[in-house]
């Protein structure tokens, strides 16, 4: 018998039970493969004892419609780095990769399927650099990956802004405010680009296109001068004033210390206010919203694509590679050109020259 | 021709817009009527120049799955204390009612009907006193009226903040977390203990239960010791500590200064890390999304029984009172009774006993 | 250690994992409780191996958001009359409800809580008639029962029903179409009503209301004259004209046979040509997109109500009874005083006055 | 003042909304450009009294979350089959095409963008042959244009259908019943390809690959001999049996007399059980719920890109052509490159491995 083990690792994002799901039901169709899974990443191998969970058919019925992921996923440590707390308090980090490897020939490991975002795919190249035969799944709501047209996870991300912006446009209308929705995408503005359009938004601030803010109040005091005194501002956590600095993106990754300096749609509405704006405005920070919940069919099924193709690169022997789409194909990448090219949004692309064509004002 | 005037003040809520399609609706069944609209709330009637939309089929078709309001709303001034800046910046208050009831003889209105929150309905009682024909509509998502069995709105606000717990639970069961969601309901608990009971969390605090931040900790310990390091806690912003004092209710009223001293969610998450607690925690405020978007079925039939409901009162001339839904009948309740009497979540109510029936703490 | 059993019988309801979550999340509240389901109502217990399974908290826990029932439903059968094949491929039935209370006693069943429409609440009456000690709770998505304000699955379907109706809409105003929908409800036109309002349709057909098919006709002439090509009619599937006998009902009943000669929607539309209509029509039958799927938060809701309900009521031996909703508590009724009083749409209620308010026609 | 004629034709398709507001807000950017739409397709051209609609910003604010579309659609006629009923009922069809473009002419417009399907297409390429300004959009919910990656409506069918699915799974396990749920497509099965994969279907059949009744029985009985007494079947209604015909394609075409003939579902349950398939079994046809409702966020991004590109396509010159996308660009092909290569299911596409790889049959 062959074991495949699969980890998930990093943030929450729709459609990472889907790969589980069609990783196993691929390899239910070999005789001699079973796929097992490390619990919170990686984390599950290292710990004593030993988290590990056999993930058969009946484990993964009808797990493609939940969000989340069913073994469990982590942002800390890894093999490379494992926290280790001090008796002072202080923090000091192991090398446990040698140690996870032999564990994982000691459990009897072929190959091994590592679902997660840039931080998870640097250790799956750290760890196929000493000899393991791993494939990497790219995982991020924030479509940042130059190697895949999509990732799954962001057409969901991108649903749920977008019917958050549906849900504000009445409000803004019926009270005649200046509403502005905060979403996530790191130092990539793709989710706010997206929601923007679909939701018909008036400004859309993007990391990629520092913001004046004279701009965006001359867009909103154009607006008002024909009659208009509502308007949704779509801002990525990541968006900055030219010459500034993010604020923003930390906003989901720490708690309340944070909110109380404000991320990045608190700072705008207070920025606009000192600036002179009157209208009423009020912030909406969708935050984990976009990162749970049902996956919508989109990133259900290019999910699936990936977790039946990363099998079959497993019985392939395609080690060191990671599965991307390029439209129609599902295909396989080395990992090391997967993480040294991020995708940003270009201020010259077709979907900005959309947005712009469309009226909105990225305060550039 | 005859005349009814319809106005909207106040919050937004999903449903307003079904009561102005189905007075209009009703109205064009009668030879001699016509509806007319006043822009933003009172407010229309009182500026030069006048602001009064005709509301004909026409206007009105397909607005029933709309949030917002067609005609606006507003939640300043008012005949009663109209607002007016003095040169030095300050405010004064000037009482126009007079003045309106006048205009609104000019316009030919022979009744009006007040879609509106407790300040609008109190502004529809002082108008009726002065001799107007007033008719009240009810309009509140927190569902804080003893006189109506529910107020449109509630039910969508529900179903938006049940939505939220349940894309929370899958984030908060794949990283471990606490994760703390903040809805409205002012000072009735009613759309926390409902989204808590439909989502499964595991605490609800609720402003008629103050709550001991010890006992929530013993429920979120008891959980950990059982093998589960995650938890949803929904959090009315009313909800308030033993002997402490609300500090969440005005979080959706102003903008980026209260947030910087934080809701109730993140007092909440605070306290509990100062209280030694380590679990990872996060905030999540819903904030407007549970004001807008397209209302539930149930919230557009209530809000259609509303509207017929109150123009066959007018027909009827039962001025000086408010629609109410008694199921199954809708009738009418002397505005001043329907005033008096704000409905709170009873602790030995049948739907606490529910919530502890299932698990839920009150931290109480 | 005490138990109680839990059964499902009839149709699929969203709500019914719900009901059972709170038996069990009730049960573990006492010490000496432990909850088992009987699988396929209660053909699980009169099987040949039993077919029982343990509910513990572990498995309940997420169930509620699911449409369905984990321990399965039948429409077939049941204890007083046992289908037996014939050799000859006829059918017989018996009587093994005696059997079935030996079966209980001998799993050491104190309880039983059975979850069912009319058909298995009067099981549960014959039941508790030979000494068993049975509560019923009521679920039909039809809202048929007089004895309780609502039942739960009914908003779920309501819901669907009117979501039909808003996609619908869109495709009626472009193409100029007559769009018929046909949804559930057997002998009573609540989902029908509940659904023609809250989606804006012109006619409305319900069984309670025998149809004209020249008052259709007129209808929408009517509306065509006016300039309007399109209309909506929501027919429930017991629906008949004046006179006429139902062909609808066991549409969902039965397979290929029964559509061949057609529902009511296309027997609907096949007159309204035959009486020389001429606009383009479409017929749409919901089916089992009602039933099925995660049931809105008012359902959870009410269905959790009357599980925790149940279970106190097993603590207090209250048998022979039905829990049911009298806003706001939740109550206790004999279960033939349950069964006696069927909730049918009186053509001069609240709600069918609204309807008529708003323009619906009910072609009569 | 230049202006640019719109119409949009064929089926309702999700999206069509989006791209005319795109139109408009990009024309509102140069000076000296107005747009029009033509009711109904071509239609409103040739009418007499002519009827045409202006489009400025405020007749699209706010459409792109709407189906259908503001400017009528039709599948009847066009300019160069023009329907005209004879005395004794029969139909003859005129070339109206010269005079149809005289009238643009005379209404002085520079442009047509003409949103629609292959028939619109059509219509569209042979004006252009005559000497009028045109530009295509394609619009189909089949995604059966090779020229694009994707077409609009695509993905809202897709979701449409997949949540079909998740809510009929679960019934179908309640139950232990197989249920049938026919999608649309016409002779392209990506629908079916999509929903059954997104959806977790055990079956699925699709135009492009025939199937043996007999392969699918062994799919359904394996399955059952495993224990699980239920599965959902998705079928493209273009589906058909190896060596058999068509049935279902005109399933959404007819009305009353087609579906007593029974579309794919209702042959395909009928053939199985005449077959001596046991299980109970149900159908489901989707139909025109596919088509309606609001558009994902995916699609409403799509029509946006096309429509900004059009009206850019008119301010170049570019006639004669299509819009397109190839990810991630949105680029021009010649419409009769477009209209040459159709886009149909490959049965070794990534797609089909995927769906085989999740253990979906073909029946083949």
């Amino acid at each position: 018998m062959k074991r495949v083990l699969v980890a998930t690792g990093g943030g929450d994002c729709p459609g990472l039970n889907a790969v589980i799901r069609a990783v196993v039901k691929r390899a239910e169709q070999e005789r001699d493969w079973e796929v097992i899974g490390s619990i919170e990443s990686f984390n599950g191998i290292l710990r004593e004892p030993t988290e590990i969970r056999v993930l058969d058919e009946k484990a993964v019925a009808g797990i493609h419609v939940q969000g989340g992921t069913i073994i469990g996923s982590t942002n800390k440590g890894g093999p490379f780095a494992w926290p280790i707390k001090n008796k002072d308090g202080s923090w000091d980090y192991a090398d446990r990769s040698d140690e996870m490897i032999r564990k994982l020939q000691y459990l009897g490991v072929d190959a091994v399927i590592s679902v997660g975002g840039d931080g998870s795919q640097r250790i799956s190249q750290g760890l196929f650099e000493k000899g393991l035969n791993v494939i990497g799944v790219p995982k991020t709501i924030d479509n940042d990956l130059l190697a895949t047209d999509f990732t799954f996870g962001f057409q969901s991300a991108v649903q749920v802004a977008t019917e958050a912006v549906d849900k504000l446009v009445t409000t803004a209308a019926s009270h005649n405010r200046v509403l502005v929705l905060e979403v996530m995408g790191r130092n990539a503005g793709w989710i706010a680009l997206h929601a923007a359009i679909a939701g018909g938004a008036e400004v859309c601030l993007v990391p990629e296109i520092p913001y004046d803010l004279n701009k965006i109040l001359e867009k909103l005091k154009s607006r008002y001068s024909r009659g208009k005194g509502n308007a949704i501002v779509v801002v990525s956590e990541g968006a900055m004033p030219k010459g500034g600095e993010v604020v923003g993106v930390k906003s989901t990754e720490v708690g309340y210390e944070h909110i109380r300096l404000g991320g990045i749609a608190h700072k705008l509405s207070y920025d606009l206010k000192e600036a002179g704006f009157e209208a009423d405005m009020r912030e909406t920070v969708l935050g984990h919203l976009q990162r749970g919940g049902v996956p919508v069919a989109y990133d259900r099924i290019l999910a699936s694509q990936f977790g039946v193709k990363a099998f079959e690169m497993v019985l392939k022997g395609e080690f060191g590679k990671m599965v991307a789409y390029r439209h129609p194909d599902i295909i396989a990448v080395p990992l090391t050109e997967a993480l040294d090219r991020p995708n940003f949004v270009n201020p010259d692309c077709s979907l900005v020259r959309t947005a712009r064509g469309l009226g909105i004002s990225f305060g550039d």
